[in-house]
């Protein structure tokens, strides 16, 4: 296998688009090698495997969906109170804005991992680390409310999420970022 | 076009089995006549086209995914209260667990209408009219709540089934059940 680095982000990154584009079964090595602008033949000399890539692209996802370090820390510098709570909430709307193929690769890949055990357990544990991984950024920067108000604020936006990605037009923006106050005072 | 209302259905329910399974670029006639037993050909006799029979299995989908109207009137029986708002959201999680293939289908046709504004512009219309018809349905019941609380339920029970569906092990069925007890409590 070739090791690259920057050619081996760059061609997840080819993934996901197709993912997003195309769906699952869209994506065959040939795609990627296509929407990356590289020779035929490129990707399977980077990835043993589809399960391979799939697996790199739901590790991957998370760091490219993730906000950046400097971004959080500003956001972070104000009073631990229900409004830096719900600044956290809309800025996971913005970064979904600007990265709606990212958002919707993950939803394929979730459908994916239905039907493939090893991507399921892959995406399971990737998820619940980042899940719990919010529990504690929540408790310990001392922003009001317990687990239970994180996992259920997590259920909603991504419920929310699903719904503005697939049919935005069935909750319009305003009634959204009334519903994040909203669901915020009540969690 | 041939209008055998059984047999459409059948052809109907069959491509929903297709979609769960194979995803929405595995939903070809040949691939549903397959999977309903049928001479190749048939399916192609009752929908004018592709874009059609994803349109009738959106229509149906949520035709098969409702609850009984017995079944309902049984539970609503009880006082409108708390309890019944959460026995009302456990009854739509069992549901899940009868039919994942059903819903499953529902959300590979989602990201379909990612690709298809026709199919877009049909199911935003059904979802929103459902979630009207809830709200109305909770508020004339008397039970707790605005309906803020229903959309909030909504898009909480919506992450919820998108995670139990994709990555069951995220949530263990016990956090999930104290989660729905949690989510009625505060919405």
């Amino acid at each position: 296998m070739r090791s690259n680095p920057t050619r081996r982000t760059a061609l997840v990154n080819a993934a996901i688009e197709v993912l997003a584009r195309e769906g699952a079964r869209g994506l065959t090595f040939r795609a990627v090698d296509k929407e990356a602008g590289v020779p035929s033949g490129t990707a399977s000399n980077y990835f043993a495997n589809r399960d391979e890539l799939l697996r790199q692209v739901g590790e991957h996802i998370h760091v490219r969906l993730a906000p950046s370090a400097q971004r959080l820390a500003k956001t972070m510098a104000a009073p631990p109170d229900k409004s830096l709570v719900e600044r956290l909430l809309r800025e996971l709307l913005e970064r979904l804005e600007v990265d709606r193929t990212g958002y919707l690769a993950l939803l394929e890949l979730r459908l994916e991992a239905t039907r493939r055990p090893e991507l399921q357990a892959a995406l399971t544990k990737t998820i619940r680390e980042n899940l719990e991984r919010d529990v504690r950024f929540h408790l310990d920067a001392g922003l009001p409310g317990d687990r239970t108000t994180v996992v259920s604020l997590y259920l909603a936006m991504s419920g929310l999420m699903v719904e503005h990605l697939t049919l935005p037009d069935v909750l319009p923006e305003e009634e959204m970022t009334n519903l994040i106050t909203a669901l915020v005072d009540r969690a």
